[in-house]
């Protein structure tokens, strides 16, 4: 069978990778693409790298549009979906990938985005621990779905397990992550400018300010985390396109043994195909992982500082956005859950 | 008068970077240039941006050669520069920009570096905090001067105002930076080639081995630190020739309220030329620093993470380098301290 | 039906990519991977990207642990194959990466490379005009293929339409190609650090030595060129890991008419999948092409200068090298010729 | 004596530079920074490099605000020079870093820019030969300068002692540049996103549409070119913030001998502290003249080709751009020609 799928917001980053993605799935049939101010235009004009798709023509984002298709998925600014979901009817299987559907928190959504709140969507990170289960398990025959935040489900991925195990304290967190600026989307913005990111890192939304944070909180809460949940995040901006290198650390548990710790992200990944904990001693780079729907985990765990290190890495736009949609599409549907995703990077 | 001046390691990073400031000081003669494997060689041959240095060739790197200039660079790879103190006699100004001369502590070079200890020198990096006063004051007249590590002075300058004046804890420090693969020398390694560092990001040294880890604690001991000082340091390579921006945060102290917070940072550098603290709400670039001796610095206090936030950019060369170490020869031979040396970075 | 497949270089970046494309093969099973001085060693230690190939040890390169296969793809540096394609038997399919099969005329090869010259073999790239016919024609049940050289196939893709047609000069042509590093292999040349890298553009093989110009001018001459054939060729190492970007220009033709220009292009690639030559007024990005075995074609007409101007963006491993070698195999093998190879590119 | 200086644009790229070039210059104090939609801001917003010049705020580009300084930088779109210029007064030096005084033929002009022509003025690349002479000797006392297009002049410069000597002909140049995006200024254009152009090539005005082509053909014209002037102009962004690397060929003039060739370029640039012929076998990197006022100059004669191959590597911004117009100032003011500016690059 083919599934009939819309795309919208495909002329931006995150629709381009969902549709690169898409084009190879064999189960899938791209029928409709759509955008705002780039209707009526060939799409191969704004993803000149689709050549697969040059046959497509951005139709104009609406809920008539985008109704009649088995999968829609929405890649709009956050705030805009909402307003699409309930022409979408029972039937369709509808993915959000904004931040419109994460947040099980309305004073959370209030802190940090604003505007109407909407009802929180399953969350499309397969292998998060939830309790003693996975986020998978949400997922299975799902028709509202939520795809994650990129910062923040490599930072959950990152932390979750030992939150899950008890084995680090989740009360003083820290992360810093270097990221490419795709994930701030094709935006007309001065600091975003080739001009202004080549040979230089951009810090911004320094000091507790970015939009990821509770979604972070909330995914280490959903694993196991108790008490207070305190994380100092930093983005910075590198000279990359595409890519998060996440250095999460967290204070090691009272009595919590090396092999404890190490035990605690083993088990949790154990058997994952997409999310792959390192052998000890290594460290991944964001090329490893560019264009897959690979999340790899460095584990570090530092006596002296007290402090367990992970250091992940991500491909923003794939396992961070569109891989992690299309794995949860996948299974939604009942189809083999990497079907059309690779664990393979390209690198150099 | 104009000072004779010799610098060996003068085919490297380092090396080009001191020859690069000191071609433009108006009280230094460049006599002497020297390389290991290289000597015998124009100069140009291996610092082709030195185009008004063309004349020079490159010597052995001996005591002999060496000897008998006012002022002596050591830019040698760390356990070198020790054969060459002695014969450099007691009127020469040596200025030494590897890590032999840093660390007051023999078992912190035992457990860092290895090999055999060398007294510790003064230290070069004038606007740290030293209890009540500056660094500064002992490089004045000073005649044997250790140039900072980059890593290591940029983190210390971020957090030393803060451990100074009590404000911040020093035992759980979390340091991470993104910098550029200079800082590594020109070396052959694979891991250090284009095709491996362009587009992607990469960790090394994770999980507390960072040989700059014991300068940072030394310089925060000196600043006035009490008890523990413990440091998480993550070294994160991205795709820039230079530079280096370190996300630096710490524990707020208990009581310490915003005004005393931000004061300490304040207070501690005003008046400096080469180290600024940005205006609130503001953070540094590395683009803004590339080339220039300044240290720029923006602190945001999270209070719903209980951490000060510190982002400091430095050019790993010149600040981090190769200008602290001219700006320290400046002090010690009573010169104006910023001679030949700018605040302006190359941008963008 | 499953091949057995041999790579050797494995640990090389042509090899590595052999290794990613050839993971996603259907109709390939991986069976052996063999290097020089890294034998012994996990293939994921050199490859880190390739998670779906963690279990695969890397053995030595012998003619013995190659033979055997039922394809061996040989990616080493040149001057080396020959002494493989003895002992590896008729039955096998042999794909040499390297130069030693490339060149017709053993002047040339003495003029550009020197040592022992070996016959040449079936030329990987399937769209060139050969005469009246293509180069495919030659693959079909080839047990003996050469890949190209990446920077060669580029422009002989770009300007052999053109001379094929009689529509431009072949006597006068001036190539100026962007590449990334990754073309220059991973070896330990101070030239090709990060450092050295990043941040510039470098070229090299600055007035007509670069080894390609021969097996572009016999690429031209089998297209249908007469007379003499000349070409400045120049390369500039940009600071993108992978990737082609040539800008070819020749003088029009006496007579031809805009229309005959852009007609003989069109014809020689219609129908092409891999070759696209792009509607007029468009030129391609590198980043249309990374990881795709896409090789895309902007043509301008420039009649003040008197010149067409063709600007060729190709993948230098995945088109340029490695999927130009698998695309020949599967050709080779009476496969579907775009088995395992993608249009489309990961952009951004 | 000191100079009043006013920059207009201060808040661009060509604005930024002018200003950090001018904040070293002893003969000039820095009065006035104009901009248009930034007006009222602090300089140090949109500049935060330049650190010296943090008490600077951005007034209107008003002929009122402009009038009564020493020296008026105009860093302007084209077509906006003119309206200020008569209200400049005569005693003003003014130097225009846009396009609207440097063309000398107003066919040209109509044809590549449009609208309203406004008289050439002294051309500010003082090494251009001109005629038997130099540039250099019309910008002595010169008070209206037109500062050079970057593009233009550094192929201008690599071509013009062939043509002047008559070693190669003028009729059938090609010229490939890979470029930074800083040349295209601080504008919000989709294909100038850090994420457009991290790790791509980008070829733009392609086939003979370029605005500095005219502009080269009045220089070689200039400098002794006699017929037709025909160039194929091709600039290609690469990822570095800035730079050009011109590759520029041309036929050889028909019996020129190899001496004759090299000399014609060493007589033209013999004793020129900023345009240095490399030696022979030698190209320059971009990265060598990062921030210097050098344009360095590689020259290969590839008889096999029948081209003269001319590498040239400029900072854009700097002798491209903002220290050719400082250079230009010197000599107007009758300064030291060099002062201000550097021969050495920031490297690496």
């Amino acid at each position: 069978m083919s599934y009939s799928v819309a795309v919208s917001g495909a002329s931006g980053y995150a629709g381009g990778e969902l549709l690169r993605l898409l084009a190879e799935h064999p189960d899938v049939e791209i029928r409709t693409v759509t955008a705002h101010s780039n209707a009526g235009q060939p799409l191969i004009q704004h993803q000149p790298h689709l050549r697969s798709l040059a046959h497509l023509t951005l139709q104009d984002t609406t809920p008539e549009i985008l109704a009649g298709h088995d999968v829609v998925f929405l890649a709009l600014p956050h705030g805009q979906s909402g307003q699409y979901t309930d022409a979408l009817g029972d039937a369709a299987l509808v993915i959000d990938c904004g931040a419109d559907h994460r947040l099980v928190d309305e004073g959370d959504w209030d802190a940090f985005y604003g505007g109407a709140f909407h009802e929180p969507w399953a969350y499309g990170v397969p292998e998060l621990p939830v309790g003693g289960a996975k986020q998978r398990e949400r997922l299975v025959g799902a028709t509202r779905i939520a795809a994650p935040g990129c910062n923040a489900s490599t930072v959950s991925l990152s932390l979750a397990p030992g939150v899950a195990a008890g084995v680090i304290d989740p009360s003083d967190i820290v992360s810093v992550l270097a990221v490419g600026p795709s994930g701030a989307g094709k935006s007309l913005k001065t600091h975003l400018l080739g001009a202004e990111l080549l040979g230089t890192a951009n810090p911004y939304a320094v000091g507790g300010t970015h939009r990821h944070i509770p979604e972070i909180r909330q995914a280490l809460r959903a694993a196991g985390a108790t008490g207070d949940i305190r994380i100092s995040f930093t983005p910075v901006i590198v000279p990359m396109a595409r890519g998060i290198l996440a250095t999460s650390t967290a204070r090691i548990a009272d009595g919590a043994t090396d092999a404890q710790i190490r035990d605690a992200w083993e088990q949790a990944y154990a058997g994952e195909t997409f999310v792959q904990l390192l052998p000890e001693g290594q460290v991944p780079r964001t090329a490893d992982v560019l264009g897959a729907n690979t999340a790899l985990i460095g584990l570090a765990i530092d006596r002296a500082a007290g402090r367990v290190v992970v250091v992940t890495a991500v491909d923003n736009l794939a396992k961070g956005t569109a891989g992690a949609a299309i794995q949860s599409m996948n299974i939604a549907l009942g189809l083999p859950e990497g079907r059309a995703l690779t664990v393979n990077g390209v690198a150099p």
